[in-house]
């Protein structure tokens, strides 16, 4: 259905739609079921150690022989700094009173791990058809070494300066984030988030300025949002919150509930989960603390203070202070497996090109 | 080309677009423009005295008989309050001293009138095709006036709510606004702006919310922006910031020289023009001052403290202190007249369709 086969030729894939990789919300399973429908099945490695992202890798090696992508966040890594974090903990404080929690007591909480040179020989030993970036691309001496492993290289714009760049640094296609999409924001030239331009604004704008093919995201959860993607100019579609509705996600229940409930305007961007933009549910965290909480301090050393209030909210069957990552359009989607999404909202869209061209 | 014609039907016109209101950028030739060309041409009001209003209604019937829209604002009007324009003058103080201006002699600037009584007794006296309202809808009694003078109501949503509202309290169509478009946010319900939603994800959210038809507006400057509109679900386009290309456009040659050079991240939602958020492009009075304000006083009332720093800055040449309003898709749009645009951004409409189907 789609007259633009540039990245299902470059993917080798059937449909033009890619899993967002969803770091801490899905692994292997996902990606098989998505790579085994004809669509691009994604293995989120930022928050797995080596031997974690191997073992995943190896069931998706054995359950498929479909292309699939390896994800991996690519920020500076901040050392955490003890006055950063000291404001944190203050600014934080009426909650850990309120909870219990000696403020003295909190572990470090894992952290997110940037593409390095171990996770590049990772790449170099399992050559996976695609491996996509968060947050620009890494030095251009590992850049190189991914794409001589034959691995098709990919990485998110939220503008189209961004993705002019992408595409001078090697990026073979641009992800361009709109506005509406869950999860963390990928900007990394500016930080200018009031000026993020929403999917609808920003696809074409990027579609103009890159010779490289573009990957709508953000907004996107049924067939309209697939057509319209489409429409403005994408080679392919980038889904995430949709796919949490599948039984391959791995969110919590209380997770799968407010998803639930979302409705268009139950989101915000917010940096208290991380330290980095990132569209979730607001909850009483978001709206108490945040959405933008100028003590957060630098991504991702915001989590180690945020964690034992989720741990004991948790504990207590309440969200309130977890990071339930939506987009915009979680409103849209069906619950269905992973597999079945893939292969539904693509006949969907289909149907739905003939119905408006009829 | 638009297989749902529930909208053109209903406006009786013969293209699926119309032309955003834009009080203080547009008069009645732009309105006159666009529906000799097939579209709904709109004459916004809320800037108008009543005489002014009666004068320009009155060269469009002289100059048209094809429907158009007059367009009104419906907010509850604030008394200006000593303590919060103190508090504003305040905020603003160091660019008094750095213009030179004295506080003390800055006049109350002209505001924003609400649809009232006097507004709706013009309306039955020129039984306009359409008439459309921003933040919500006046009066019961008085929308019941409206339409009992046979004249069609439509109004913006920013949520479904929003627009299940609207639908409620009388409105024909519902405009979905998304987070992309230019001028001022149409919220009514809730004071949310953290939480808007892009195009891309509100226009089926709001679609599936209500049974009248749905405009779509936010992004769209293009032939691939009202396709994608289409398969969104939406019976018909609103677009404002494209027009401001066209000479009918009543806009100083600051805004447009900004508007020429604006990309997809160069706007931001500011509330310090008028006090309530509006999209314009990012200039120094915005990053300094805003984009929001705590200290901006409500709508319209913000107007009177920034406009002798806007007059001073203009009268040197500068536009670092004017409201250039502008949607997140200003680098899309072509200038043309408002005529050739409303025809040939459909004819390339249902161009694109037909290419995209094959």
């Amino acid at each position: 259905m789609w007259p633009d086969r540039r990245l299902t030729d470059l993917f080798d894939i059937d449909l033009p739609i890619i899993q967002a990789p969803m770091a801490g919300a899905q692994g292997s399973a996902m990606a098989i079921a998505v790579s085994q429908a004809g669509g691009l099945g994604s293995q989120p490695c930022a928050m797995l150690s080596l031997d974690q992202a191997r073992a995943e890798i190896g069931i998706i090696r054995q359950q498929t022989d479909r292309p699939f992508n390896l994800n991996f966040f690519c920020h500076q890594p901040t050392a955490p700094s003890a006055d950063a974090e000291q404001a944190w903990r203050k600014a934080l404080g009426a909650y850990y009173r309120e909870f219990g929690i000696d403020p003295d007591s909190i572990p470090q909480a894992p952290g997110r791990n940037p593409f390095d040179t171990a996770y590049c020989e990772m790449i170099e030993e399992f050559r996976p058809k695609v491996v996509s970036f968060h947050f620009g691309l890494p030095e251009a001496a590992l850049v190189k070494r991914v794409k001589a492993a034959g691995s098709i290289v990919i990485s998110s714009a939220t503008s189209a300066r961004e993705a002019r760049w992408l595409e001078d640094h090697g990026a073979d296609a641009v992800i361009a984030q709109g506005y509406e999409a869950g999860g963390h924001r990928g900007h990394f030239l500016r930080d200018n988030l009031a000026s993020h331009a929403g999917t609808m604004a920003l696809v074409p704008q990027v579609v103009d300025a890159v010779k490289v093919p573009v990957i709508a995201a953000g907004g996107i959860a049924d067939a309209r949002g697939v057509v319209a993607a489409m429409a403005l100019g994408a080679a392919a579609v980038q889904i995430g919150t949709a796919y949490l509705f599948s039984p391959e996600a791995k969110i919590t229940a209380l997770h799968r509930q407010a998803l639930d409930a979302v409705v268009d305007d139950s989101t915000a961007l917010t940096n208290i989960f991380t330290g980095r933009p990132a569209r979730g549910i607001v909850n009483r965290a978001i709206s108490e603390i945040g959405p933008i909480a100028k003590a957060a301090p630098p991504f991702p050393t915001a989590t180690s203070g945020i964690a034992p209030l989720r741990a004991k909210a948790e504990a207590a069957g309440s969200g309130e202070f977890s990071p339930l990552w939506s987009g915009q359009a979680a409103n849209l989607a069906k619950p269905m497996s992973a597999g079945e999404f893939t292969t539904t909202i693509m006949a969907e869209a289909a149907a739905l090109l003939r119905r408006l061209s009829g």
